[in-house]
């Protein structure tokens, strides 16, 4: 049976070791990913063809897959087979982003661990590019209670809580919604929060909590080498509006400014200069280097 | 493309309103429930193709799909449905079970809630008789921190941290993990969790924190009928070790007694009279009704 949802029928994807057409990628009703988001996931973006932080994109998907115990070898292949997906699809010359799926495989429904079940690998590219609106003018957040689970930073498929609450966020003319815990902001459904004060950089530690990003390693390195203090701390959620700047960051949000948080302007309600500051040295590394 | 995994191959499934062969069941690689795991799910227990407790699983199902916001329509099919299920998968002589899976659809991949899509229905008709040794003997549990999201009450299928403790109890020689969330006791990876202590039955009340149980809603009745008293409260950790007796209770585990929890016997080891009482209710209105 064909996948009639298919939009582009041209489309090609990676599947369990081949490169087919995506209309012919069958997940079975009794994948893991499917009955119990028993997987991991990456995202990667590529400028121009060239991926960015390839190495610790892998890196993460390894941990990830550590963490949940599956186990996949052959991780080199994924470099060739990204490409090739690229490729396929007419989409070296641009943005783009690879998304790649792992999870446990196919089994008659148990919870634990079923034995001797191969994972499933499931790859697609799809053309991806900035916001740019978003990032020059920077947009609007509100927040919500991170009632998530207590492994946010394992990046699994498990990702209901992040759905409803970017909904949420969606229903309130936001582009996220930033988690708060126990006080302290956490991060946001897809993306990590930085905060700024007094030319000070304040983010959540990596932690159980959070999912350590990797453009917030990009950043805390931008920072290191140009002289901008960090303070890796969870911002207290009632000092938020005294922020002078915010940033969610991640792969796909790059690093776009957050000019309004519950309804409430953050300084002047314009990107401020450690965040012009920080997406220079950031699109040096992606856009101009690629 | 045929799922290669389906052990029978003629197996036939219900898939997107049509019975149809399992290998041919294809979920998209696109479909939400194996992105994001972004639907509920329900498995309801058949004796003699006689539904336990039907209404009950569907009446929690549509609250499930509210919680969510995924709009279904059509409830009245299923139980058409099941029964040809069953009858198409030889199954109406005995004991079985129909899990039924519903995810928001197959879009291409956004956080937030896609417009225009259609969820996506998947049911399963599977052999699902009493583990009698258990019921008989007992079984042993371990205890772990409840580390799972806010929203329990939701029967969905981000189950990722259940299938992780599922495994724990597993590799522990035990059938079960017992959750503790600050201090007492919540639920288990798939079961609900019942103690006994001077002739009271303790269970933790409904709330966001547990699944409401349709079995533990059959052993309140049953407790209400015969003159036990119940007090729905969180069972203190630290008191585990003296119940009376324990119980876990749910539609794969009936009413199976604990007989040793982290290694620890309860009581002198054996299935104890409340639970023996409430066991041979409980088949009343199971095996003996259906």
């Amino acid at each position: 049976m064909i996948n009639p949802k298919s939009t582009n029928m041209n489309e090609v994807v990676y599947f369990n070791r081949s490169l087919i057409a995506k209309k012919e990628a069958c997940i079975s009703p009794d994948d893991r990913g499917f009955n119990f988001a028993d997987g991991v996931y990456e995202v990667v973006k590529f400028y121009r063809g060239k991926a960015f932080r390839y190495d610790d994109h892998i890196e993460r998907l390894k941990r990830s897959l550590r963490e949940i115990r599956i186990s996949l070898e052959d991780f080199d292949q994924f470099e060739l087979v990204f490409q090739e997906l690229l490729e396929r699809n007419g989409l070296t010359g641009q943005e783009a982003g690879i998304y790649l799926q792992i999870t446990r495989g196919s089994h008659t429904r148990i919870h634990r661990f079923p034995e001797n079940i191969q994972p499933t690998v499931y790859a697609s590219a799809f053309p991806f590019s900035t916001k740019q609106e978003q990032i020059e003018n920077g947009i609007k957040v509100i927040t919500a209670d991170d009632i998530r689970w207590l492994r946010c930073d394992i990046k699994s498929i498990a990702l209901l809580p992040n759905v409803l609450f970017a909904q949420k966020a969606a229903e309130n003319n936001a582009e996220e919604t930033v988690f708060i815990r126990n006080g302290v902001v956490t991060e946001a459904t897809h993306s990590n929060v930085i905060g700024v004060k007094d030319g000070v950089l304040l983010t959540h530690p990596d932690s159980n909590l959070i999912l350590p990003g990797i453009t917030k390693k990009v950043v805390m390195e931008i920072c290191r080498s140009n002289g901008i203090r960090v303070i890796e701390v969870g911002i207290q959620a009632s000092k938020l509006a005294n922020m002078d700047e915010m940033m969610i960051i991640g792969t796909g949000s790059e690093v776009t400014p957050v000019v309004d948080i519950d309804g409430i302007r953050i300084s002047d309600g314009k990107p401020g200069p450690v965040t012009r500051f920080i997406q220079e040295k950031f699109f040096e590394q992606t856009y101009l280097s690629h």
